[in-house]
């Protein structure tokens, strides 16, 4: 027995690996406390807290995030339309940094000087499983270095807790060379008394929170490889979808949703978690919010991802429509260019807890005053169509913006803008011309035409 | 009968009000060439040509501007992902310069000295009429000044030839004042002998080319109607569409479609005007490419447009994948920021022959450089779905990518790169906590919690 | 006499020209009141309001705007460094915002259903005169409808009470063909009985208040003329500036000086409006502050401005340095390419009274929260040299940032980084290798080596 | 002896430092040729040479890069107005990019499989000596893995040739445990036979290239020290500079000087190279170019740096001004927001053979097509003043500019502008008044007031 190393506080997920590592960690001598964290994801907590008590935890933590989740992350999150090139809505991200700061609420409040974060807190506990196919090899999120959470995790703890230490395994040369593969953990698990239950395995790794689930790595490794159907676990395929349409609202305030309207279920919802909840709901059914991309991690290395955001999607359609009818142009062109992209990338590189994401986000309420207002929308087979929009917050005016009444607008004042507007662009074709730049061709400009 | 007042070259639609205004022209004492511009939109192109000879244009001019506007509007747009905030592919405002630059080219040529621009070309040459309901006063895109139409024309014309003279009745009060109504245009058109042919009318008015085709004002003008079924004039509703998936691929070099393969159909494409072509007859068939939206317009009034964009819809999804497996992650970055939104500002707002045009365009060739590839498509009821992409640019690598597989990859490093990473946010958090400012709740910073 | 046309807040200069407008105004029927605005400039404003009281004016109003010009304007300006196209301090645009509100408030409270703004306010007040050259024609700041001033004001009218009715002679036909030149000035002023008391005129307009003076038009107008010496008014020449170097220091409370240290003259200062004057007149002493330019108007118009903004100067050389000790590297570089831009193009295009300024604005407190030190300064003929700063903030630690010590920092950790950083650039290398396109020279990329 | 571990190229300076490295590289096992890059550095090459074989190198390169380090860098870095965090010209980030590619052109030829870059290049090169204060651990720039050239010559080699191995002593546990401090050194130089002939020190370390030379560490690291008078070496105090200013000119082509007149001295200067040597000799000569920053370094660590860049900093005041003149407004904005910024960082962190490099570089000729013209400058006592300018281009048009003249120009267009340009503002305006929200003061928007 090695001597007393200090307590630790692990992620724990309930799996093979992370049941390991806390026989390993007992072993290097550490007091070992076990933590999970619920965002949302399927998972037999009770099962868990069994095994981690059983293996050596002297402690065990459960910490229900899953209000936290709702309302600090992702709300903000749709406030600014959060969108990771172009495509992925970030679920993952999202919840990194509720869950390292519960995990840092916990390490301080019981004394824990190291954090082990192990990326698997979701992954494995969520039902993935090493792939038969590549079980000569060791195979798991993370632990090759390469994945996007250790990055999330451990940022996120230094910055709430900047002397925490952090032990992850993975990345350490004395765990990973005597844990060469499955064979290897199994062996131990053997050895260790750890109760292996998990007997199927799909080749490819999740995780899955209530905003989404994601699909990465095995056979999705190559990226022109369809994903199987039986893949998708939330989200009906759009074409098993019901053939009829259902029509649902979101009511808005400050741009965030305060109401979901579900006629056909004569259900309406006001609670923050609820309503997410019941848009998960009403995505899953019709088929909506499945993407598949090939994304650049924080490190620079390509990857393939598959991702399920029904709810996420939903909001997001409707928030970005809403926003057209409630929200002044100039500020919404330089809340795109500016906090949503940014914002995007803070919480894709998992910078949450810094001070470009305190400043970032501090300019979210002021983009938020006017969303105020209701959308409707139809729901059909992987399609979400607004069928309409409403707010009194009088930025749009019927009148003034008809094109058939005059409505106290004189057109001759567009004939004087358009002078103004065009002074600058003569003096530039003026110019042109003298030198015998005139007429530039764009097929000139381009120079990759067909 | 006036003076000689010069020669003017009338952008000619062949409905009634560009009729009444041929017909006005002349009375000014103006000489008038007739000029339509064929961007792909649905006309009657030899019936318009004898109308406008009958009512007295001197010259008729159509201009088959469909290649060009496909390959230095269309494909530039693609390479950039052009979108307008967030949802519109602009495809109106990809037209006009190609317009613009058409007449000025028959009107250098034909030694006109002015243009006449009205906004009227595609608008009722595509069937719209003026709404019954609304006939007590004067309906049409554009005729109170409020159009962004006129903006991207009238700039168009002055950064090509910034001598010329352009004439816009419809904001000229002598042109308004005297024809407050159709009743007004139809008793003008009487007494000037001209053939008023339509007789049905549809409550919005239209704006065809072959990227798209738009509604907007009427019915539309209260954003909270849903737009009737039998508006939507190109694509079939996803309801409406085949029950079968679809499945096409689409091949690109330096971002540009070279080749459509459509197994289906046992046909492939590669000409660039066939293949967008192909595209949008495939989006037509599959429900794909409809939107609905309130958008802001150059002259800061809001307004309700509806828009089918089939294949330019399929197109940028196909790119943006690919953009994943083929782009550099910082120049992508970069460019979304920078690039795409920027010229898609600068392409709504009519500033297409502008320096700030001429310097944004000048980079899409570098950050195109790599995007070669294959996308495979399925379509379904209003859905792109990718189902795999491949390219031998080689950024994407399989084995560095696996998350299985250690790849010559040192999982230390990751640890000298969270270190590194860490340092700055580390101090962060220690002068937070020796302020008493540690642990900010996020609650604290964004302000507008539910 | 015509009938009562409603009750105007004429913006009187006590110069001929706005004399002139308020007799017209009279003459037009209206009830007119004086107002004056004081934001620093040299002016008798009690010789000012006894004449406009002379001429017609039932009520003169002198409102004192300094405190809130420097604590509501420009420090804010201060936190972000603000500066138009790399020189500008933007001196002129700040004082519109104060100056039209000001006016609003009395508008609102007097009854005023129109406001009459002529950028005359302290324009001739400042002892601008029209110069005698150009007395042929009429010569006076704004009167051609060029300026920035008038945007500026109007704008800010509209968005503090947008049913104000602006009154906005030099745009009038009516006015501006009656009064062609200086001739017609004279004319009326003698019938009307106002008094004219400037008889020296300066080739050049000016702009006065507590943050800068601007000098335009006249002979600036060739930018190839070098200012005569006697023009500027308010710093001296470097060349005539004291040979003895003098040190000052600055203390900032997040990002706002907070107490200025005069050791020379054994004072210090710390009420905000006197912190500006101390740095003015130190400024002013030691030749800080002049520069001369070709601006681009709003309107799109390239001009040539000479400004001197001595206490400006030396307060934004020493908040950006001391913005080096103590602001986050991210934040920094957020802030400098968004708020810093956007405001300062918000700022001279006058929209200031507008939802994106107070988007942007929402987020200088968050970025000015750390900016707390002190910065030490050596003013010496025109050159603010910063000597050393000082903070308690913590994010810079000699320790840390030693190239001499380790200080916990472990060597190999920048290996990883290093190679982490690099796997994305040997991707690309490799790909570039084997495409054969590798070694590209930059003389190939940038296109106009010499 | 070891056994042959390969080639590699070693930069070499002729100092202690890389003196021992090299003996160590053999000692390793290493055949080790030398490398000096002449980038107008002061630099004693021919006897740093005759040491390196002495000491063992098998070959010797000295390349002279100041062409292309002048033509290929600094000028594009010119043509961008490249700043680093306000204030910092890049002088050393700019010669590393021709370093690195020198050195891997040669290792390519020469078939070494590795690179030892030591950063000591023209550190101890140009004099910098240990401190002897602080002689009892090791001092030397880079040595402790914090600096930021490490990571630019590393990633410059990656980029050129990714699978180049590269040997950074400093980061070898190896080799700083061998070598902690200046005595392990002296020691191993006497046992090396190594002549060891710098005597004096500095307590400061220095990089000199031609465009910069650059103070950092020691007694520096203080960042309220006020350098000593005699640190600055390159240029002369503006108090002891001289009392007359002097007069000169530049002249622009695409941006780039292509002439100087130095009337004073009768003479003109037209080649690239020369024409920045003699704003180098200017620059010293009259004060001009000193800064003293706190920066940020690319691992997130603030660091403070002294900096001398005389010839930069004139023809940064002139190339800006001119762009005043002859650059379009919106091409100005767009790329003082992108370029700029974004090739200023791109610069500092050495990311110049990389993909965002490539492509942001590639905007810069559209951007400098029409800077043509010449800038009056005088030069005074730390003082670059812009005396007048002036171009054939075009984009300046007195009579349109001016306030004395209509040119063509309606004022009533204004009115237009301004009434378009308000509707979205009193859109706005009225919102706010109908929600009880107008009026909003700054005060409460800025939340930090004094």
């Amino acid at each position: 027995m090695a001597p007393n190393a200090g307590r630790v506080l692990l992620a724990y997920s309930g799996g093979l690996d992370t049941s390991c590592i806390l026989a390993w960690l007992i072993e290097q001598g550490y007091e070992v406390y076990a933590f999970m964290a619920d965002v949302g994801q399927e998972e037999d907590f009770a099962a868990a807290e069994k095994k981690a008590l059983k293996v050596g935890a002297k402690k065990f933590f459960l910490a229900d995030l899953r209000r936290e989740f709702v309302t600090e992350l992702i709300y903000p999150a749709v406030q600014a339309n959060c969108i990771y090139e172009n495509v992925y809505l970030l679920g993952t991200s999202l919840a990194r940094p509720v869950i390292a700061r519960g995990m840092i609420a916990i390490a301080d409040k019981e004394g824990c000087e190291c954090v082990s974060s192990l990326i698997f807190i979701s992954l494995l506990g969520s039902g993935a499983q090493l792939p038969s196919a590549l079980s000569h090899h060791f195979v798991s999120h993370g632990c090759t270095g390469k994945g996007n959470d250790q990055v999330r995790f451990e940022l996120a703890f230094y910055g709430l807790k900047p002397d925490i230490k952090v032990i992850a395994p993975w990345r350490i040369p004395e765990f990973y060379n005597r844990f060469p593969g499955r064979q290897a953990l199994l062996a131990y698990a053997a050895e260790q008394n750890i109760p292996v239950t998990q007997t199927t395995s799909k080749p490819w790794s999740t995780d899955e929170n209530l905003f989404h689930i994601s699909y990465e790595a095995g056979i999705l490794e190559d990226p022109n490889t369809t994903p199987p159907a039986d893949m998708w676990k939330l989200i009906t395929a759009p074409e098993q979808a019901p053939e009829k349409p259902e029509r649902i609202s979101i009511e808005f305030k400050a741009g965030l949703p305060v109401k979901v309207n579900v006629p056909d279920d004569n259900k309406s919802y006001q609670d923050g978690v609820e309503i997410f909840l019941a848009l998960n709901a009403l995505g899953r059914k019709h088929g909506i919010g499945r993407i598949d991309i090939v994304e650049n991690r924080f490190i620079g290395v390509k990857s393939r991802g598959c991702y399920e955001s029904p709810g996420a999607t939903i909001l997001r359609a409707a928030h970005v429509d809403l926003e057209g009818l409630t929200l002044d142009r100039n500020v919404r062109a330089l809340r795109d260019q500016f906090v949503t992209i940014e914002f995007s990338k803070i919480l894709y590189n998992g910078h949450f807890f810094t001070p470009e994401r305190e400043f970032i986000t501090s300019s979210i309420p002021a983009s938020q005053r006017t969303v105020n207002g209701l959308v409707r929308l139809k729901l059909y087979k992987g399609n979400v169509v607004i069928e309409g929009r409403e707010s009194s917050e009088g930025l749009y005016d019927e009148q003034q913006s008809s094109m058939d009444e005059l409505g106290g607008f004189e057109p001759t004042d567009t004939s004087g803008f358009i002078q103004i507007e065009s002074i600058r662009i003569k003096k530039w074709a003026q110019a042109n011309i003298r030198k015998g730049q005139a007429g530039v061709e764009p097929k000139d400009v381009y120079g990759t035409r067909v």
